[in-house]
């Protein structure tokens, strides 16, 4: 693991990371990214989506309330950064709770040449045409074994898995990598699945060429920040803010100690 | 007041609540659902917006800020939900301020079976035909007095009333319920109007058959999280963290002996 | 300095203030705006901005995330304003980022009598046709000092112009008035430029001979409040809670003592 190294270089770069996500938590993923050290930006029209991708440094797309206007501006968002070279990281949100879900996330990795899929076991299981079930955008569980989802979707889509989860799973279809990092609280609040995608764009960033490792040092710091976040938290609400102070306060140089995966 | 029957019946069942609501709010009323301990789901595309009602235990339409196209999309929803018997909540929120939030309010009750409508004093008499001045999204008063307009509209508009002030009153035409829980600081931050529409849609999610019942132990759960989030709250700020706390921490089996309700 | 009394009158007529922004601080900005003292109400239908624009005692246009239907929204609440005499305020997010936000914002200047340009030195830089480095809808920095360009940017556009950074100017192109309140800590969440143009607004709407003069108050007061949150925050997300405590806590009678104007 070098978390720790990937977080210092990220809060030197400060790489502008393009967001075009859902509603309910635009404002979540923009502070964790900014709490973590990179810059967000939001640009979801047509008008602009591809010009903003070109000056970002990862791209990261989300479909959690997604309609058809927004996702031609995904599209050209993700072929702008595959343009520049500019990780492109997709967050299926809800895939497999509504065909145009479903087809969405399928039409977005046919367009465009995605870096990391993130998302949890049901959304991937769907999209690898495992049996999964899915209540809403929350993932009940997965006919397949966790760390076997995330390498069977590697391979199957062609690009690093990661799914997340009690423990989570990254893989590029021949390594997995798993991280236990993380706390309960972290699934009482709404978007933290978005967040950990927003932060493995920002991990992605600064590591272009090796995105599997990139993708777990982000759910590693990520689940450190919920780790910390969780002592003396009182609540979902309480959880919810000292996440940020958290992310704000990771230490680059203890980082990689705390990292618990294999 | 069976509202600690309500949430443990809720908690265990988690039922799928989708909400097509307003940008201001939607994360809000989305952690404000997780809090409490049912799911929530946001979908207003056109494309998704009935197969996703179709999944769920409950719909709430929020015409907060509303645009043609989530119109549309929140009449697809209501009718699907009508469909599979999941009760609909509306929340008109700002008729009376506009032409087109009025007209929309009151097509959404042409073509939509609603449950409840959730508003407040303003709203409510706007919808009703009672003389009332608005504020934008704030109502200012009512010529009506709450207990009565609540009746009022329950029997013209056909559904249950619920108007939130001060003292809430809940009606059906024939019963009418006033809850008094609550707290002066749940008028210091946007939203919890919003927020509770969104818990009495969890509550009618398991209470299919007692709307009326449903919608007043919702408020009554929604006023004892604000009675307990205002303890040690330094502002608006601290309470509205404090606020999903509470609801976290409702106590199924302490709530009804606290509950204000005549 | 009276920016004590205006803060006053705020509280007493508690104006309305509608805005027209983006989707990432659409809450904050609403809840910005109850804290200090005023009424927010979100509404950028084409089919109601202008009805909503006439009932308002200030209108806030913010492109920070913008698209067709929206600019539409934009200018015709500007025009209803106008035409009522309610103050508009101008939020150039990510002006000189993209060509499509540097066009929006200067059709809105054009289509629309804008009565204050709040913005980063870099935004307001590229609408006065003055070199600047925008990264996203972060200001790196201008050629120009920021009270040369507060004054140059007051006498191009015709308007009052607002350029907030570690000391805010705000000129009319005669006189420049330099507000030193603030917190680092205001750059380490997403929105408080936003904020502090919802809040300039509010300010306004009590204010409409004298903007010069409320857009610097309006600095004073969110500056001080975001000196007041900075006392005991341990990172972006604690403070950010305490911003809006703050903004309820400012006190009208002790500050225009703690303003650091020159």
């Amino acid at each position: 693991m070098t978390s720790g190294d990937s977080l210092q270089r990220l809060r030197d770069a400060k790489p502008l990371v393009h967001q075009i996500t859902n509603y309910v938590v635009m404002n979540e993923t923009a502070n964790a990214t900014l709490a973590l050290g990179a810059l967000p930006v939001m640009a979801h029209a047509r008008e602009e989506a591809a010009d903003m991708a070109r000056l970002a440094g990862a791209v990261v797309l989300n479909i959690g309330t997604l309609s058809p206007a927004w996702v031609d501006a995904m599209i050209a968002a993700g072929r702008a950064a595959n343009e520049t070279g500019a990780p492109v990281v997709l967050d299926p949100v809800g895939a497999g709770a509504t065909v145009y879900r479903t087809d969405t996330a399928k039409r977005i990795l046919a367009d465009v040449d995605v870096a990391v899929v993130r998302g949890n076991a049901g959304e991937v299981a769907t999209l690898v045409g495992v049996a999964a079930e899915v209540r809403g955008v929350e993932s009940i569980g997965a006919a397949s074994e966790p760390a076997e989802l995330a390498r069977a979707a590697a391979r199957t889509l062609g690009v690093v898995a990661s799914v997340t989860g009690p423990v989570d799973h990254v893989s590029d279809g021949e390594r997995t990598i798993a991280v236990a990092n993380g706390h309960p609280l972290l699934a009482s609040i709404t978007g933290t699945g978005c967040m950990s995608t927003a932060i493995t764009g920002c991990f992605l960033a600064v590591n272009r060429d090796r995105p599997l490792e990139a993708a777990a040092e982000a759910l590693v710091a990520f689940g450190v920040a919920g780790e910390d976040a969780a002592v003396g938290a009182r609540g979902p609400g309480s959880f919810h803010v000292a996440l940020y102070d958290a992310l704000a306060g990771l230490d680059p140089d203890t980082l990689d100690g705390r990292a618990r995966t294999s």
